[in-house]
C-alpha cells in the first residue's frame, strides 16, 4: 500500500486520547478525519470545528471506507470489542495498552485471528519501546554490542500518587506501570518470561489499601532463555519521573539513564547541583509518543510488523496477571512462555 | 497591543530563512502571510502554495497593513535597507545576525533612530541567548548564583570547515562564528567589552588564507566591569557541534555542556562510551531558533524589550571588527563600550 | 584505654591475610607483632624479618600479654574456633567474613557471649560498609537526607570467574559475593531481613554446576521495616568490577556510581570514551579495607561500638543460608530478624 | 646503575618540603638518611629522631658520599646556588618550581651545564606533569588520539586568597599559580610558547595591588607549531580546587576534569546534587606529588630522562616573566622558544 496521508479516526479522547490528538495534529503525513468519544455534544464540534468528523459512536468511524487506521484510546475494558470491530471492518488498529485487564485469554486469541484473517495491523501502545534511550539501548543490545544479555533491570517511579477515583479506572499499579516494566524487561531480554515473583508494599499512602493497590514493588523475573530481571516501582519520587533500564550481558552493559534535558552543572561553597529528571511521563515521553504513532503508520505504509503486536499485549498481561497473583499469594508464579495463534 | 494571532512575513528564504519557515509553519500563534525571496519564481508558488503571498519584492511585504512582523533573513549586505524600510513601514522586525559587516556606525544609529520613532521592535537573531542551556545559565547569573562575574569562557566548534564560497558570502570566521561568542560573552557577563586580543590561524585547512579567513581562533576579552573573557573558535570539531559556556563569579561557578540528546552509556572490555554532541547547529540550536522567535512575538504582543536589540547588534559589531584587527595586527583593540542613542 | 600504638598479630596470611598485611605496614600507629600461618617455616622468617615474631601456632600470639588485637584471616571454617580462643585471651578480634558457613547458631551465640564476657572487640570484616562511596550513601541516609528509605538496590558483578578450587575452599556465590550485598542492604536500610526470595543460574559457566555454584544471582527481599530490596550479582562483568548501590527513600535518592580513578574524556569521531571502573575488588575497596581497620582500632582505643560486629554476622549468615535454600528450593524463604544475646 | 634503596636528603623542611617529607617516608625504596633546614635546631633532632641526620647546613648532605640525591625545597632564592653545589658534588637533583625569579639565563645556562657535565639528573617539580588525570590526557596526545593539536586550555584556580608575607616571599599569581599552567599547556602541545598575551586583575581582593599582584588572570598563548593556548587563573573558586586541562585537536578533543573523591548523587526535590572538587592541592595532587619523586628516582635508577628537567625550568621562567610583562605593558610579548645547552 502506497499512500502520501493516511486517514485517522481517533477513538477515545480523555487523558492520554488528548495526548495522541495533539500529536496527531503536528504529524504532516496525518489526515486527522475523526474525534470519537462517548462524551461528545455540540461543544466538541465547536471545539474540534478543525476535525472534519466529530461522532460519539465509533461505529460510525469504522464504516467510512476512507479511513485507513483507528486509534483506541478508550477505557481498557472497551478494548476488545472495538478492536474486533476495527478488524472486522478492515482498519489498521493502534489500541492503548493494557489491551485488557480481565477478558479471558482464548477471547482475545478469537479476536488476534479476526485482526490477522483481515490483514490489517494492530499496535500495542507500549510507548517505552519507542523513547530514544531505550530503542538505543535495544538496538544495542540486538546488534550484540552486550553479547548475550543475562541480566535485564527496570527502574520506574512516577513523581506523585494518583488519585484514587482514577486509579480505579485504569487499574493498579501492576497494571498502569508495571506493566510497561515487563513489557520493556522482555522486549529488551528478547526471550519470553516464566516466572514473576513479586512484592507489594504500601510505604507510601496506606489508604491505598482501601482499593487493594500498592504503592511500592520489587520483584524479579526469570526468561526462558535462562536469563533474570529486576524491576522496582514507586508512585512517588519526589525528584520527578525516574524511568531506567540496564543491560547487562556476556560481553558488556548498556543503560539509559533518566533525561533531564538540562547540561547546566551550578557550583557553589556546599556542592554541585544539576537539574532534577523531567517531571513527568507527558515530558519525559514525549517523543515516544510521537514515534510509536509515525512507527505504527509506517508498518502500514510499508507493510511491515508492528513495534509491539498482540502477542506483547498477551505476554505483558501474563506477566501483570502473575504478578498480581505473587503479591497476593507470597508465591513465586509460574508464566507460560508460550502462545501460537 | 493583544493579539490572538500574528501576521507575519518572511523576508529572505535561503538556508537560514528555511530554518526560520519551517519553525514558523509550527506556531500556533503566526499567520505568515508572506514569501519573500529574490530568487521568487512560479515554482515558488506552487511549492509554497500553504501561504497567501509568495513575492519577489520586499515592499510589497511592506505595504500590507495586516502584516505585523517581518523576519528579515536576507544576504547581510542588504539588512540595514530593509530593516530601515520597514522601521518606516511600522513593521517589527526581526533582523538575523549580523546586523552588517561595513555600514558605518553613524548610519546604523540613524536606523536605529527610525526604529525608535515608529515604537517598533528591532530583534537581533542572536539565537544562541535563548537555547535552553545559556538561558539557564543567564538566569542563574542574573539571579546571583555565582556573584559577581569574574571569568567568562566560550567555546564554539563548527563540525566541518564551509565551503569557501559560502565564507565569502556571509563573512569569515569572526563574522560567522565569533560573533556568536562575543555577543553571549558580553550576555552573560552583563558588561560591555573593552579590549579585545585575537590569535587566528589555519590550522586546518590552509587554503583560507586564500581568502582571508582563518579556521582557528583564540582570544581574550576585558569587560567594562574588570572582568575577562576567553573564547576559542574552530572549523572543525570531528566529534560533533561544540558550544559550551562557563561563567565563574565570586560564589560560584555555571557552566552548559554540550547537549548529545542520549544518556546511554555503553561499557565493554575496552571502555564506557557514549554519544558525542549533536552533530550540527541546526539540531543543537532548533530549541533557540523556535525560542527567539517566539520571544520576539511574545515582546511585540506584551510591548516588552526584546531579547538583544540594535544596541546589542553595533557592540557585537564593534567587537569583531576589533577581533579582524587584532587578528591582523597582532595588538590589543581597544573597543569603546559607549553608545547612546 | 589510651594508648599510642596498638600491637597487633595477624593471624592467616593467605591472599586476603597479604591484603591486610599490607595495609597494617603504611599504620603509623600499629606496631605488626605477629605473623602467623599454618604454613610458616624458615622462609617465612626470612620474606617476614621486619616483623618480630614469625609463628606457626595462633596460641602462641593469643599467649602473648601485650598483643591487643588478633587479625583472624585464616580459613572461614577455622574463625569460630580462634575466635573463642582470642576472645577468651582477651584480644580484641577482627574476623574476616564470612564468620562461619555451617556452625550452627546456638554454637556462634556461645561464643559471642564469651566475646561480651570477656569485654574485647569483635569486628566483622564486611568491609564494604567503609568504602568511601558507600560510607557517603550510608551518612545521607541516617542523616535523613532521602526520608525513610523504601527501596534499597545493590549490584556486585566480579570481572571474571573465579578458580573452582577456590570457589570450593571460600563457598560459592552466595557465600563469597551475595553475602556482602545482603550486609550492605541491610545496613543502608537500617532494618532487618525478613525474607529473600533469590533466583541463581549457570549463564556464564554451566560447569560450575558440578560444584553447586552459580555465577548469577537475582534477588528480592523484604525488611523488616516493610521496605524491599533488589540485589543482582554475577561472576562476569567484562568492562571491570562494578559495585554500586541505590537507597530511594521517601524525600530522595542516594546512588554511589562505579569509581573509575579517571576524569578524562575522550572524544573522537565516532563517540566519547571514558575509563572502565577500576578492573578488581583490591582497588576499588583498598581504601575501604584500610579504612575497616582503623575504624577497628579506633573502635579499641575510644572503647566505641565496631562497625559491623557479631549480630551482624548472624543476620549475614541467616541471609545467605536462606538465598541458598531458595535457589534450591524455588520458594521464597522466611529469616528471622530478631536475636538476643 | 642498579641499586635496591636510594640514599636521599631532604634540602628545606617548609610547607612544601613537610609534603615530600611524609611522601618520602611511604616510599619503600627510599632510605631518607638528611634533614636539612636553616631553621634547625635541638628540638628538630627530637621531632625526627627517626632520622639519621639533622642539619642545618646542606654542606654536610652534598659532603656525605653514601648520598645519591637531594631534594631542594628551599625558598626560591636559594635554588640555583644550591643545585650548583649539588651537581658539583654529583648528586642527583630533584629542585621545587621555579627554580628562580630573577637569576639571568646566562646563569642558569652554567649551572645546567655543570649538571650535564656532573652526569646527573636534575628534575623539576612541576608536581602536574604527574597527575593520573593529566598524565592520561597526555599519554592520549602523545599516543595520537587526537591528531594534531591546535588549542590548549587550561583552568587552575585556587580555594582561597593566600596571606599577603606568604605571596611575597613565593612570588605573585604568575610565579606561584601560572607557572604551572604555562608548563602543562607546553607539555601537552609539544611545541614550545612563542607570544603571551596576558590581562591581570584584583577581582577578588583590591589590597593585592599594594604588593605589586592580582588575583584573576586571563591570557593567550601562541605555540612554535602555530597552535593557540588559553590559560584563566584565579585566586578564589568559593567551590574548591579547580584544575582542568583540554586539548582539541585534528582528530578530537582529550579532557581531564576535575576530581571530587565521590560518585555519590543525591536526587531530592529540588535537584541533583553532588560532592565539589577536592578542596585544596595537597589532596588533588597528592598522588603527582608521590609520583613525580617516584619517577625522578626511577631515572635516576634506570639512568633515563628526567619528567621534567632545567631546559623545562628556563621555558617555564621565560613564558612566565612574559606574563608579568605583559599584564603591566599591556601588550603581547614575544618569547623565545629556542634554547641549546
Amino acid at each position: 500500500m502506497a499512500m502520501d496521508k493516511i486517514n485517522v479516526g481517533l477513538i477515545g479522547v480523555g487523558r492520554q486520547g488528548t495526548n495522541h490528538y495533539n500529536n496527531l495534529l503536528s504529524m504532516p503525513n496525518v489526515n486527522l478525519e475523526y474525534i470519537c468519544d462517548l462524551k461528545v455534544d455540540e461543544s466538541w464540534k465547536k471545539k474540534f470545528q478543525n476535525i472534519p468528523h466529530v461522532v460519539k459512536d465509533y461505529h460510525e468511524v469504522l464504516n467510512d471506507p476512507s479511513i485507513q487506521a483507528v486509534m483506541v484510546v478508550t477505557s481498557t475494558d472497551s478494548h476488545a470489542q472495538i478492536v474486533l470491530d476495527a478488524a472486522k471492518a478492515h482498519k489498521n488498529i493502534f489500541c492503548e495498552k493494557p489491551f485488557s485487564m480481565n477478558t479471558p485469554e482464548d477471547k482475545i486469541r478469537d479476536i488476534l485471528h479476526v485482526v490477522k484473517d483481515n490483514g490489517v495491523k494492530l499496535q500495542m501502545g507500549f510507548n517505552r519501546r519507542m523513547d530514544p534511550q531505550f530503542q538505543e539501548v535495544y538496538q544495542g543490545v540486538r546488534a550484540g554490542q552486550i553479547g548475550d544479555p543475562q541480566i535485564v533491570k527496570t527502574t520506574s517511579r512516577d513523581p506523585f500518587v494518583l488519585d484514587k477515583e482514577l486509579i480505579k479506572r485504569i487499574g493498579g499499579l501492576p497494571w498502569d506501570f508495571t506493566i510497561h516494566d515487563l513489557d520493556l524487561a522482555r522486549y529488551m531480554m528478547g526471550s519470553n518470561i516464566t516466572e514473576v515473583y513479586a512484592k507489594g508494599g504500601t510505604l507510601i499512602d496506606p489508604t491505598l489499601k482501601e482499593i487493594g493497590d500498592v504503592d511500592t514493588i520489587a520483584l524479579v523475573l526469570e526468561f526462558e532463555n535462562g536469563a533474570f530481571g529486576l524491576i522496582d516501582n514507586s508512585r512517588q519520587a519526589v525528584y520527578g519521573y525516574d524511568n531506567r533500564v540496564e543491560v547487562f550481558g556476556s560481553k558488556g552493559m548498556l543503560k539509559a539513564e533518566n533525561v533531564s534535558g538540562s547540561t547546566v552543572e551550578l557550583y557553589t561553597k556546599e556542592n554541585e547541583t544539576q537539574k532534577n529528571p523531567l517531571p513527568i511521563f507527558t515530558q519525559r515521553y514525549h517523543q515516544a509518543y510521537v514515534d510509536e504513532v509515525n512507527s505504527f503508520f509506517k508498518s502500514i505504509i510499508e507493510n511491515k510488523p508492528v513495534v509491539a503486536d498482540g502477542v506483547d499485549a498477551i505476554m505483558a498481561q501474563r506477566a501483570v496477571i502473575a504478578v498480581d497473583e505473587s503479591i497476593k499469594t507470597g508465591k513465586p508464579i509460574k508464566v507460560d512462555p508460550h502462545f501460537t495463534l
